[in-house]
């Protein structure tokens, strides 16, 4: 398969920065950040009221930059946009990320005007257009970003998205397990390129394993279910619809322009095409992690241990209530439970409570050990405490993995659930880091872990099926 | 009216702690986090292995103690207990709070039975109980506590629950919104007191303003909701229901023996009393920051402004979804946006996106305070920075709150959503602190706020109606 065109220009020798600045202002300064990030290519800033800017030769107009020009940043004001195209054309540029907005999103005709005729004359001077009103790409592999503190090191996550604080979000929350991103596209009122081919894009990367949306309204719906249908079939996709009732919808128009649409319709496509939903980024984030870490699961049935008394039971009530099987502690177990010599072997169940352990082989290692080698279990669920030791705490995550269960596992998805999470915010990420380390995402609520898991299984059993 | 049995019981002149151990287990020690909680009274450690614990004299038994003894705590096994209730009965105990488990919730006959044998003796004895198989009492007014490490300060949240450990939870989740809390009362298998004396004890003590419950089952449905239906007249109270599916039921009959019966009917009966549902824990203690902080709205017209593009977006979808009304920004509004000059004024909407904001008629707190007096809003959401200053974030909460809304806000309920959650825990429960002293109380999502403003929201007209 040949490389997609964005693969190309994903990948530019030189770029220049249209209205660079050397303020470090309240709004987002691309100039720094792609300075800062630390791009490997040719950097040119384009002001006429700057020499230099931060200490690099800066030039009035594209057109008197000496070298090539693949790649453009626009943060000119709209009024100056089409005057820096006829530039661009002059020069050979390939690609224009226009960060500037105020277009068609004001609800206003002369600005929706202007677009348009933007359109027309990077058509006419073979110029694609990221944006407007976009922050557009954040691509660590080329040394791009939008944003100085993102990570600078790659990882297998892909993402499209209407909204630029939307993927600052999304990088934040997945980092929390530590997820890492090959992509990750700010798309805003989509005027040329648009979401289906930052799909196909993705959808044909060899870094990209995981995707993930964030969409407001898409402009050609056949086009994009079926690209989206034909992506699912390789690589789990996760959607985030921004617009979903009245005031959304409203908000989606001044937003990014997107005409939002039926929500029973939408949801029905993007069932049958294979991908996932979700409700708000954090679930975006939480499934992300899901997928990276867990090896599939088809079916629904979990174990669940480590939790005490009312934790226990409504772990039960909010598994099943995203739709997980919280199935009874099969017998054989309570059977090696009682051959042990446990006192409470009729009593330990799934939620297997730990309230009133008493000895070693009723802990909640053993027995998630015991469920991990039941084929009975598809997934399993731990509540750990990051805070050890002492009390019925179980120290290091790495102790508790090695010492109860790692080896049983490695062929069964489990999801860890921290239980207290007061204290130092590094003691919680370092602890995070050795679980996930072992394949073991973590999450902040056993409600969240349970849908993270859920839409993992409906993908594949869907995939599957 | 006369004080309650509970309000005497609960202030003992001396305590005493069968079963005193001076290890520090992994299991809890009730002598040891009575006695570095700050017991005031005379303390008293019974344990026939030794002479002393923490260096207080202990004694074999309950009766070889030389001065009155108001309440005990049994830790001794299940085998022990009536032996201790004869002991107790010659020396005139008030109540014991039984922190002995293995009865009724192993679903074993023979316990059963001696659970039972274990009441009538103690009601020949004129004794009253509390549990079996729980941690009891939570009183930082009379310095009794289960763990040691729990708030010592007093506040006006009242807690009844059938799981100690989700009184941990409570008080940790709550405690981020700097609640703090009148009585918080385990009651495990309520052989004796139950929910309905717990519930009549903080409906009459003027210390608690809100009331919070997790419950399993009740034991006598009539009389609890009648107790109910009174308590709400007056206080708030919200309730976590554990056992609402089939493993949940599953669960709670061998957590604490509890007959869960239909969510369908519990639901009605709860909605009928004037009381409020929580999903899980964390709801829970959301809900109780917003009745603690906020001052009654009966309407559900919720302004929200500081999100950026697809934050915004989601917020209005969010708030929906939670049944709040996200109206669409009053004419009034952006006539005075205008009048100040705002490019932008008809583009501002309702939630109001921060991310093409140009000056500061058009920021968050301008646009907040704007909101705080129009009467076409009931309640306002604020997306906040934790972290400043510099790019568009808000420096502290201090100078957030000082600066721009805090005043135009005496009269309008508040929420705060904190967006930049990473770096130190320090710096967010500082912030947290800060924007608590202003009566705002502040979550982690968007939708955690909408949910807790919305069941708040729901009382109050619930009450009115």
């Amino acid at each position: 398969m040949s490389k997609h065109l964005l693969d190309e220009l994903f990948h530019p020798r030189s770029i220049a920065v249209v209205g660079a600045s050397a303020r470090m202002g309240r709004g987002p300064t691309f100039f720094h950040a792609i300075y800062a990030f630390g791009f490997k290519g040719q950097l040119y800033p384009v002001n006429p009221k700057h020499d230099e800017v931060f200490g690099i030769k800066a030039y009035p107009r594209v057109k008197d930059i000496p070298g090539d020009v693949d790649y453009v940043i626009s943060s000119v004001p709209a009024s100056q946009v089409l005057a820096m195209i006829a530039d661009c054309a002059e020069k050979g540029v390939k690609v224009i990320h226009l960060f500037t907005a105020r277009f068609s999103e004001t609800g206003r005709k002369e600005a929706t005007d202007l677009e348009q005729e933007i359109l027309r004359q990077a058509r006419k001077a073979g110029i694609r257009l990221i944006g407007p009103n976009c922050m557009g790409l954040y691509f660590p592999e080329a040394g791009i970003s939008f944003r100085d503190d993102l990570p600078k090191e790659s990882g297998p996550i892909g993402v499209i998205s209407q909204s630029g604080s939307a993927i600052m979000d999304i990088v934040e929350l997945a980092g929390k397990n530590n997820l890492r991103f090959s992509t990750a596209i700010s798309y805003g009122n989509a005027l040329d390129f648009n979401e289906c081919d930052y799909l196909e894009y993705l959808e044909q990367d060899p870094n990209t394993k995981i995707i993930l949306m964030y969409i407001e309204g898409v402009r050609d719906g056949k086009r994009f279910f079926d690209i989206l249908r034909r992506t699912t079939a390789t690589k789990p996709v996760i959607i985030v619809k921004g617009g979903r009732g009245e005031s959304g919808t409203r908000a989606t128009a001044s937003h990014t322009a997107s005409l939002a649409g039926s929500m029973t319709v939408w949801n029905m496509a993007v069932k049958q095409a294979g991908a996932v939903s979700a409700r708000h980024l954090e679930e975006l984030a939480d499934t992300a992690a899901a997928f990276h870490y867990l090896k599939p699961a088809y079916n629904r049935r979990v174990g669940v241990a480590g939790g005490a008394g009312g934790s226990s039971v409504l772990a039960a009530d909010l598994c099943e209530e995203a739709g997980l099987n919280v199935i009874p502690l099969p017998m054989e177990i309570r059977e090696e439970l009682k051959a042990q010599g446990s006192e409470i072997w009729d009593w330990i169940s799934n939620p297997a409570d730990m309230s009133i352990r008493i000895d070693r082989s009723e802990g909640p290692g053993e027995i998630l050990k015991a469920m991990a080698k039941n084929p009975n279990f598809d997934l399993l669920i731990a509540f750990i405490h990051a805070h050890g030791p002492g009390g019925n705490r179980d120290g290091s995550a790495k102790a508790f993995l090695q010492q109860y269960y790692l080896d049983e596992l490695n062929n069964k998805p489990l999801l860890a659930v921290i239980e207290d999470q007061t204290g130092s915010e590094n003691i919680i990420g370092d602890f995070i880091s050795e679980l996930n380390k072992s394949n073991v995402p973590v999450y902040m609520s056993i409600e969240r872990a349970a849908l993270a898991a859920r839409k993992m299984i409906d993908y594949w059993r869907n995939k599957r099926s």
